[in-house]
């Protein structure tokens, strides 16, 4: 079993790194100075164990046991350990530090392997700060080329390749990675389900498809007070359109759709000045491609006509898109197995969240273990899983490395 | 007669500071270092004519002819030099401008007066960086104590007293100040019904009334992907909601009623977060005050409902409230007689824009001026108004406050 008191003081001392004021969450948008903190740190761990450390050249940094015959490819976990800016401490960073925690009980055990198992993070999971999320296993599994990759911006222009020279973590490792024997995830669930249902593991069966959308919606700027209504080309009303709609759209379609508009930014943004541009983000996930797409299209659809009638003009930019993901039936099975083993209650599940373990399933066999989140709170610096939850989930996930080693 | 050359050079050459590259636009948000430069440009034409200068504790400026009987009240001109950050160089400028141009040109023309003419600046006019609107004009006509104007800030923290203290223009002249003979102001229309009509000088009866309310919604950030519709307290959501609902309700109230939300932040304000707060401002306009007030009403019913029925909390703070404002009828026919006399098209309108002028009708006989704005636009980098329009405007100006010096 792996020492829980080591996994949380882990936990902890990461979760101090971008700490929010107050609060027990913290902020590690990736690339920025504390995701260079908490690489560090992580790092060192990695390097007291006598890991084999890789660092390829989007960031991404893989721990793998030493000692193996070079031509055995490992079992991997791993997760990430950047964050949004109103994080939680366990968001990715479980995933990262229960991977490493697993590799610290075999080895401190002396159990013999047939193949060596390795930890990884993945840059820029979340993709708050450089679109589209699960950026750096994207990369990882040639998903998308480094080149393009590494020119990505963010808001106020700063490019993901200069980020990482800045912050001393562009790799030589080359990319696509070496494909591993199998891929799991330990990560927190970040929804309602398993709480609500008193279940201590989540089998993940899959992930839901996500499409993200940047609108920069361009109208006339004017004044307040002597603009008639009928003359006004708005871009803020515009948005505030879409943002209603797509909540409405989410109770036609009904099922597994959500739809957030999580950022929106007005220019000039002053009180009696009719903005002159908005641009806005739409996030729209489902589990089934087909109304996943037809969400997209009704959306489209509404932005046009509204942008005609309002008289403003829109352009439109897809941040991320990312059908719906199945993991290895093997693998689910594997997992369910194991928190059987381990005495724990499970139940089949798909992911509401994107993860890096979803890329991963398009090149060796993958599946996912979640633990509840109290309040099925995430992306809030309140974001909680219990002590005993975090240690069945990393038992769970030792449990699950162990038995693909001989898959 | 003025001369529309001199007037036309000083309004360009006051329109260079803080100038918007490639457009004919300028940003001098109140008491920045733009506003400062531009005050020091005009400061410095008035001393040139010899002019009595003072400057009061909210940093307005006024300068007045020199020689008279101190017991004789100045009629008095002025406007402002502040602008939106999407400003144009007319919008307040052009009243200030001619007016010294109306007095550089009497003292040319060493015309005997029964009193002396004054021309002033009001700080903050705009209200765009610190609430409200027509701030200084506001102070010197005794509606806000000085100690309450110098302890606004701006969204930034930023404080006015402080701010006056940094560019210089904390000046030692008392608040409330000298009541003036009779007080007039020339501006642009910044709205299209001259334009429309093609008329040349509008005669202002009075200024529509101003509601702004500033609210902060807050919910609880959660995950976009994980968080089912029903779980959600979405404070964006809320104000798009709010955004729809006020153009709605401009369309059942009809008439002059206008709405804008024109600023609007979320945060953390990222793709996949729902956001925690939103913040927002909503600008209510009616030339009468029932109607005006039942918009305000039936607004906040709405937000409070959306509120309960979303689970938010609203925090509502009134950033400015004015009601109408209706100008003295004989400075009204003064204005039409010197539109005739000049030889100008007129007719009577009200102002859908604050103005200085509107705090003057509280203690004197006052009224406004308007001229042309093509295509009826401000607050937008293309403001502009013909130079045979600013001659005119400058004419009526001169005809109006001669003949307010034997009222
Ligand atoms: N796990 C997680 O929060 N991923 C971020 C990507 C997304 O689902 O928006
Ligand atoms: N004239 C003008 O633009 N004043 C600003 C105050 C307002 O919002 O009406």
């Amino acid at each position: 079993s792996i020492d829980p008191t080591r996994l949380t003081a882990r936990l902890d001392e990461l979760g101090q790194i971008g700490a929010i004021p107050g609060t027990i969450g913290c902020a590690r948008l990736a690339l920025t100075d504390d995701d260079k903190a908490g690489r560090d740190l992580v790092r060192t761990w990695m390097e007291e164990l006598g890991l084999d450390i890789s660092i390829d050249g989007i960031g991404n940094v893989i721990a793998t046991m030493p000692g193996f015959d070079p031509s055995l490819a490992p079992v991997m976990t791993g997760s990430h350990i950047d964050t949004v800016a109103t994080g939680g401490r366990y968001d990715g960073n479980l995933g990262v530090l229960a991977g490493l925690e697993v590799i610290e009980t075999v080895l401190a055990a002396g159990i013999e392997l047939e193949r060596p198992l390795a930890v990884g993070w993945f840059t820029d999971e979340e993709g708050a700060r450089f679109p589209p999320d699960m950026l750096g296993s994207l990369v990882y599994v040639g998903g998308l080329p480094l080149e393009d990759a590494l020119e990505i911006e963010d808001r106020d222009g700063a490019v993901v390749g200069d980020e990482l020279d800045r912050i001393g973590y562009r790799g030589a490792a080359p990319t696509p990675g070496r494909v591993p024997h199998a891929f799991v995830e330990l990560h927190i669930e970040q929804g309602p389900i398993l709480e609500d249902e008193d279940i201590t593991i989540g089998v993940v069966e899959g992930v839901q498809g996500i499409s993200w959308t940047e609108l920069t919606i361009t109208g006339q700027s004017c004044h307040a007070g002597t603009t008639p209504m009928r003359l006004r080309h708005d871009p803020g009303y515009v948005a505030a359109a879409i943002t209603t709609f797509v909540r409405d759209l989410t109770r036609e379609l009904g099922g597994s759709q959500v739809a957030t508009v999580g950022r929106l930014d007005l220019t000039p943004n002053l009180v009696n000045v009719v903005p002159s541009v908005a641009t806005m983000t739409i996030d729209l996930r489902n589990t089934d491609e087909a109304t996943l797409q037809e969400a997209e299209a009704r959306f489209r659809a509404f932005v046009e006509q509204t942008a005609e009638r309002e008289g403003v003009s829109v352009d439109s930019r897809t941040l991320a898109r990312f059908e719906p993901v199945e993991f290895d039936p093997r693998v689910i099975d594997i997992v369910e197995q194991a928190a059987e083993r381990t005495g724990q209650s499970s139940r089949r599940l798909p992911s509401g969240a994107g993860h890096d373990a979803q890329m991963f399933a398009r090149v060796c066999p993958t599946a996912m273990i979640f633990t509840p989140s109290v309040n099925g709170i995430s992306h809030n610096v309140t974001e909680y899983t219990e002590p005993a939850d975090l240690e069945a989930g990393a038992n769970v996930l030792l449990d699950v490395m162990l038995t693909l080693t001989s898959m």
